[in-house]
């Protein structure tokens, strides 16, 4: 069982991100690491006009990015620069409308096991009350 | 319950798609529809640079952009041009690594109800056996 | 959109149960409602030799009825007895396996829309830290 | 890469299954394995009326163990009698209220990897199309 408190810092994190994964700021940045905490990530996601939807909605494929991008931070934060994890399972449940505000994910482990990480991600509308996206999912560790 | 035969065309449908939702064609045009069939559906991409990861795997994002597509395409395709349809659930399994080939989401609606509509997709790498991605989800129906 | 505080008792919600649903107490009660709060519920499940599995775990079965009783119940608190909302969707991820201990499924409720209502539930092994399991279910809503 | 074709016959399935995991027909036995094939599996439950919810309907959980039990003896019938590959997520639409028939569980495996199988069921109603359940879900198989 990994370690309950995070290993890495939110520098050391963004910065393997960054290196590893540029293309996640394709078209500019929009998705930014906010906090690392024991067991928990939260991200951030500002809205360009390629993210929204008729009705001036965020759409579902920002928010699923969204919650993907939280949980590995959150698993990586806690068990360290594994470029290597896989996602295996996400699953959403899509409860209001995001409206044209920033997006935050906030991301809670369920479990840090040997071989699989499972955690939750709520996302809310920036400074509003009441979750738009809740996502559950799953990573594979690789071997170390 | 609605008809288990499509009621629109693809060309009617794929101008539908083209006209409110433009903004998924945003970098250049990879989500293609390809075929309209009695309770289905298959969705092709192509993939750009900015769909890679590292190790040159198409991204999960991009899978999942594709078979909510898939599923809302299958939906419009047998209840006609109802914008307003929204995603309630998706669930994906990510089973392999997609490489870089065009992917092939297969959609089979499960349940097309008055309120709802359920169904899978399976997202294969073009001319290989073997899903890359399972997902299986719902769309909310508004009142007609 | 429904009231965000219960509008039955835990007594009247489980005289509800037990006269619609005798059949979840078949063998012997084991399902308790121990509270209803906003937008939550809390229900115990007591385990028999029946809810056992090799090695003294109790029984995936046994855990995905109790988070859709949880759910259920959090679902008819807010809305009043309708007996005819149905589940249209539960995913569960597995984290730990349950020892024999009684169960705790504590519910909340995520959205309690006109025709969803959508909710997730934890469970513990009664006295210990750590989800065994979580829930994420919806239900729909009859017109009323 | 577990082989594609089953190496576990239907006899010697059920001999396994029933020694070990007696607790599955409590009550008297209402599943059967009625066939194994490649990366497939089928299984069959009779109703009792202990299954029965109001309306006549057989209920969640039920079909819940039937998935999660045609998914178990799919698996164990390619990789051989391993009693500790353990369920870590399991999903499901409900489609359709079930009448008092017997339930037919068609499996088909997704993926059968070294650590992780992955595959879906399909719910239906003995003599009826239509399916009413669907679920997908993930064994996570011990080393070996």
């Amino acid at each position: 069982m990994a370690s309950q408190q995070p290993i890495m810092t939110r520098e050391d994190l963004i910065a393997f991100l960054d290196r590893e994964f540029p293309q996640i700021h394709e078209g500019g940045q929009t998705y930014f690491l906010e906090e690392i905490g024991p067991l928990s990530a939260r991200m951030r996601m500002e809205y360009r006009d390629r993210h929204l939807r008729p009705g001036g909605t965020i759409s579902g494929p920002s928010m699923m990015t969204l919650a993907d991008l939280a949980l590995y931070a959150a698993i990586l934060a806690h068990i360290g620069p594994v470029a290597l994890a896989v996602t295996t399972n996400l699953s959403f449940n899509f409860l209001r409308k995001p409206e044209p505000r920033a997006l935050i994910g906030e991301c809670r482990l369920l479990k840090l096991g040997k071989r699989l990480a499972v955690g939750e991600v709520s996302i809310f509308s920036e400074g509003r009350a009441g979750v738009v996206c809740h996502a559950t999912g799953t990573y594979s560790i690789p071997e170390r």
